[in-house]
Parts: structure tokens; C-alpha cells; sequence
């Protein structure tokens, strides 16, 4: 197969977690006589500083000739006191609204070897599988917006439309997992959300295989952590998707194992992992590249339908924690940690020992 | 002291937790010569039941003539599919609308006795003392709203006058507590709250013993789970604070036990257990009264000043718990397990046995 990527490292351990990625990319491309070509382009504060622009127009032309995109992460204090137009965060909601990415899946998967470091107790974590489907390119982020010195306002709006697609894309993806969606949403004070729960009332006789509920985003953020195992799916508009599938991430143990897909319907996604650009330990290489290597896996599945791929990178990575390699974000003693290349090493060791 | 309480007992298990804090009050009456004159009034499906109004124009009567509000719970199965203006819900918004009840505080604060109910590992939640202040009456909840068949909205709205106040509130609290105050926002995305954040910036110089910092909202949804130990006062918007408040609540092991005060300038207050109206186990007699018996602890502290007497309440509950008396809710075999009312008995005996 052959695949145009846009690689976006952007700012902080950005670069250093997505040229980790990339290796794996490329081995997986070899083992599996696959043709990857990777151009590379600027985002967000690493844009602004080049070209004034957190999301120049090449960058979008560069996109747009590819079949997916692989971003790092965006932001830093550098650029925090930046007018608005000019901050890097502003690349990544561009980038979002530009391509149409409405569908933001965020798996969260608990390994086994990586239970220590969650906050959670072990048998509350344990065997959690869930997937947080986020609307991404509507509601208060993109309403109309309003600040003077004595008042300010953001505008949450839906429409049908909108929240249509995203609601089939989740009980798509419910009917081929464990067949249970939650949808969540404050249908006792939003309008909003009182047409959200409408239209998923109305999809959902189109899928009879799926058991929905629909619970308030209070209740779903305490049930998260009381009770994480009873979700499969859960779909919910970008401003509580924001929230909540930030709060799952902590059941795993480590934000810096969490991949994301940004997709539309013709299947063109964006992949990145769901941790930041984590300026405080940028250039130290003990960034985790976990999030970033399994957000590769999310594009082979998503995107590029190379289901067998995926699943390789991710038994790799799962294999490699249950062999006791971890970076320094999941141990306690440092003097045990791995590098960022050392451990991207084990990964794609175990892929080659398995061909 | 002399005082007018208004009793609002509302629906499911409301009605048998308010009258476990209403026997708890009195003996704190009797035992420091207080007189607590109650009225009971009705608020939510009961009120819609009687009066076809979740808040009858009685009931805001009595609490305009009294000096705190005592409410037990709104809500149920019951008035799920009535009409929007006929929602039990609508009472609570309403009150809260009506006194200009700015300022929602929750405390969390680890019982010791409880945390193997809790979620969270022992080392996680152990120590956890932190007080969340939600803005109650502005914000997307009661900005212009709108909703056809094929669109809908909500405007998230707030005045400076709104952000100021909330945030005098939560400054003059952490001053009094612990001296930190987490301000939390999404000032990367929402206009509502880089103005709030500007007026953070602006208030804090008149509190200089008071260590501020701002957070993201969604790094927040993590850090309370990962670091909860980390906060001590939390000021936020009503949506967020809605979401996050839930949230924290996992920290302690139940719902069952936390109390909060929606207050406004004058001390004037409305108190209330976090939890909701529990249908599902309501007329059993097996609701933990804990929250509302904090809740009234929380009434005599904020709203009458009785600071020795509040301290006397929590003081019982917390030795009850040490002593290993526990509702439903905290324990695992429920052969083991208190009602209502004997609990309370047992929180009774103890404010005795201390005079
Ligand atoms: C950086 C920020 C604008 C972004 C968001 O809120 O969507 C981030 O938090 C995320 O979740 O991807
Ligand atoms: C019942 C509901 C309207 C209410 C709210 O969202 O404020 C409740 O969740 C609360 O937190 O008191």
C-alpha cells in the first residue's frame, strides 16, 4: 500500500515522541511491504515562530495532498502571552475546523503492567476498555464569541446535522465493539443537550444491536472513576468531551499511553496523542512515545484499514510494559527508567522478533 | 440565638435525610440554647404535585421571612417526561436564581474511616481537604437559549460583576483555609473565561497572603484524580463546577457524605447534601444522612456564625464514623449496615456524651 502522511511534530517533546513514532512506522512499513511517504510540516508555536501563523497555508496545502496526518503536540509558556491569533492551541482547532475532523475517538485501555501508577484502585482499573467519541468541530468552541471589559459570552450551538454524524459514527463503532453507548450530555439545562438526546432516541432503532442510556455529564463524571468498567462507548458533545475524556485518561496510569484519531467520514483522520507538549521535560528524550506510537496504530486501522498492522503495534507496546520497560512517567525509581529511543528500541524489537 | 429555617424536604429520599438533620439540629438547639424555628415548605415534584409549580409562590414566601434554607433533595422518575416549566429540577434553579445564591460551596474532605470505599488508592485520597467554589447563578445556565427541530443553543454568558464577586468569595475562603487558590477556566478556547482569568489576575493583589494559580479545566478533570491532595480552594464557573464538584466527590468513598451551601453576600443561605434524590432507594429508611447533617453544620457556620457548634457536628459524624457505624452505601456486607435513623441516633449519642 502506498500512503502520503503529513508529520506535524509541533512544539516541546512534540518532535521528540512523533520521530519515535515514525521509526515504528517504518518498521511496520518494511515488515509489512507498505510505502509510506512522510513530508513534514510546521504547527503551532513552531509555525508562529517561522512563519507567524500557528497554521500556515502550506502547511494545510501539504495536508490536504496527504491521506493522513500525525501531529505531536502544540504549545508552550514561550508563546502563552501571544495575542490570540497567534497562539499555538489556535493551529490545532484550525487544523480541526479546516479538515472537518468532527469525530475525536479517545480509547482509554488499561494495561496490566501499568496499574501501580494509576490513582485508581487495581480492581477498579483493571480491565476498563473504553472509548470516549468527542464531538470536535462544533458547540461552545466555535460559536460566536464575545469579550469586552464589563462582559463576555461563547456561544453554544448545535446543529442537527452535527450532532447527527457524530452520533452515528458512535453507535457504528459501539455495534463492532461491546455493543453498549452512553450518551451523555445536561439535558435538564441545555437546550442543546435536549436536542442531542432527541436525535439519539431517533438513531438508535437503526441499531438495534446497540443498548444506549443516556446519563448528565455530573453523573458520567463521577461514574468514570466510581465505575469505569461499565462504559464501552460514550459519545459526547467537545466541550464535555474535552473534560471527560481528559478525566478517564488518569485510570491507566499515565496520560502518556493515551493515542488519538480525528476523523471524518471519507476516513482522513488526524492522529495524536492526548497528552501535550509537555515543555518541562522537552529536549530531555524521556518522553513517553507510547501515545504517539499507538496514535500510528489508530491511523493503520482508521484511516488506512491495515487492521493486522495496528494490532502488531499494539501487542508490541503491551508486550513491551508486561516485560517491565517503562519510561519515567510510570516508574518511581528513575535509575530503572528508559530513554525515549531506548524504549522505542524494545518496541520494535518485539515487532521483528515476531517476523 | 433565635432563627427562622425553612424546611424544603423535596422528593425521594429528601424527605428522610432533612428529618435526620432536623433531629441533629434541634439536640444542638437544645444543648447550646438556640431556638430554631422550622417551616416545611414544598419545592420540586412534590411541589408540582400539590401546586403544579416546582416552586411555589408560598414557598419563596417562607424564605423570604426566614434567615437559611434547608433542602433535602428534587427529582425523580416520576416527572421525567413532564414538560420543560414542570420539571422538578426547575425548583432548584429557580431558588437558586431567585435569592441570588452566587456562591455554591462544596467542601471535600477525607473521613479516614471511609477511604476503603473509596475508588481511589488509600496514599491518593488520605489527607484530601479541599473546598470547591461554583459560580451558582450565571453562566450557560441561565443564558439565552433556543431550540428548534433542526438547530439549537446555549449562551454561556457572564458579567464582570458576576466573575468579581464569586472570586472575592473564593479568595477571602482560601485565606482562612490553607492559603492556595486554583482558579480553573479554558481560557484557550472560551472568551468567558479569559475574562475571568483577567479578573483573577486583577483581584488576587488585594489578598497577597493567598497563592493563586490558574488551570485549564480539563488538566483539572485529571489532577483531581491523580494529585487531589494538591488543592485547597477551587473557584470555577457553574457548568465546570458542576462537572468537577461531582467529580470530586469520589474522593471521600460516597456521595452519601457531602454536604454544600449555595450562599450569597448577606450570609443568607440554602444547604443542601450534594446527592440527589435517589429514588431507587427512597421510603426504605436506609439513606445515609451524613450530607445533610453536614449540610446543617455547614448552615450554622455560614449562615448564624455558630462556629463551636458546627464544629460540634462534624465532630460527631467523623467519631461515628471512627467508630466503625456506617449506612448502606459504606458498607460492603449489608448485614452490617445502620439505617437512617439509627445512625443517626448514633451521631446523637455522641453530641450527648460530649455535654
Ligand atoms: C489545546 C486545546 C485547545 C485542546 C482542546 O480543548 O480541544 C486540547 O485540550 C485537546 O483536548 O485536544
Ligand atoms: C439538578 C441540577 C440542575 C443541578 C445542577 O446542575 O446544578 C445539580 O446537578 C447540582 O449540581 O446541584
Amino acid at each position: 500500500m502506498e500512503k502520503k502522511i503529513t508529520v506535524l511534530p509541533g512544539d516541546g517533546i512534540g518532535p521528540e515522541v512523533v520521530a519515535a513514532a515514525v521509526r515504528v512506522l517504518q518498521v511496520i512499513a518494511k515488515r509489512y511491504n507498505h510505502d509510506f511517504q512522510l513530508a513534514y510540516a510546521a504547527i503551532g508555536g513552531a509555525a508562529i515562530d517561522q512563519f507567524q501563523d500557528p497554521l500556515p497555508e502550506e502547511t494545510i496545502k501539504m495536508c490536504k495532498e496527504s491521506d493522513a496526518i500525525l501531529l505531536g503536540a502544540v504549545g508552550g509558556p514561550k508563546w502563552d502571552n501571544n495575542p490570540a491569533d497567534l497562539r499555538p492551541e489556535l493551529g490545532l482547532l484550525q487544523i480541526r475546523k479546516t479538515f472537518d475532523l468532527f469525530a475525536n475517538l479517545r480509547p482509554v485501555k488499561a494495561f496490566p503492567s501499568l496499574l501501580d501508577a494509576s490513582p485508581l484502585k487495581r480492581e477498579v482499573a483493571e480491565n476498563v476498555d473504553l472509548m470516549i467519541v468527542r464531538e470536535l468541530t462544533g458547540g461552545i468552541y466555535f460559536g460566536e464569541k464575545n469579550r469586552t471589559e464589563s462582559e463576555a459570552s461563547d456561544l453554544n450551538v448545535y446543529t442537527r446535522e452535527e450532532i447527527e454524524r457524530i452520533i452515528d459514527n458512535a453507535l457504528s463503532l459501539a455495534k463492532v465493539r461491546k455493543g453498549k453507548l452512553c450518551s451523555v450530555d445536561k439535558a435538564n439545562v441545555l437546550e442543546t443537550s435536549r436536542l442531542w438526546r432527541q436525535i439519539v432516541e431517533e438513531k438508535k432503532a437503526q441499531y438495534p444491536d446497540v443498548a444506549v442510556e443516556h446519563n448528565l455529564v455530573d453523573s458520567v463524571a463521577m461514574k468514570l472513576i466510581t465505575n469505569p468498567g461499565h462504559y464501552d462507548v460514550v459519545v459526547t458533545d467537545n466541550m464535555f468531551g474535552d473534560i471527560l475524556s481528559d478525566e478517564a485518561s488518569v485510570i491507566t496510569g499515565s496520560l502518556g499511553v493515551l493515542p488519538s484519531a480525528s476523523i471524518r467520514s471519507d476516513n482522513f483522520g488526524l492522529y495524536e496523542p492526548v497528552h501535550g507538549s509537555a515543555p518541562e521535560i522537552a529536549g530531555e528524550g524521556i518522553a513517553n512515545p507510547a501515545a504517539t506510537i499507538l496514535s500510528v496504530a489508530m491511523m493503520l486501522r482508521y484511516s488506512f484499514d491495515l487492521q493486522d498492522e495496528a494490532a502488531e503495534i499494539e501487542r508490541a507496546v503491551s508486550s513491551v510494559f508486561d516485560d517491565g520497560y517503562f519510561t519515567a512517567d510510570l516508574v518511581k525509581d528513575n535509575s530503572r527508567a528508559l530513554s525515549t529511543d531506548e524504549w522505542t528500541d524494545k518496541v520494535i524489537a518485539e515487532i521483528d522478533t515476531n517476523f
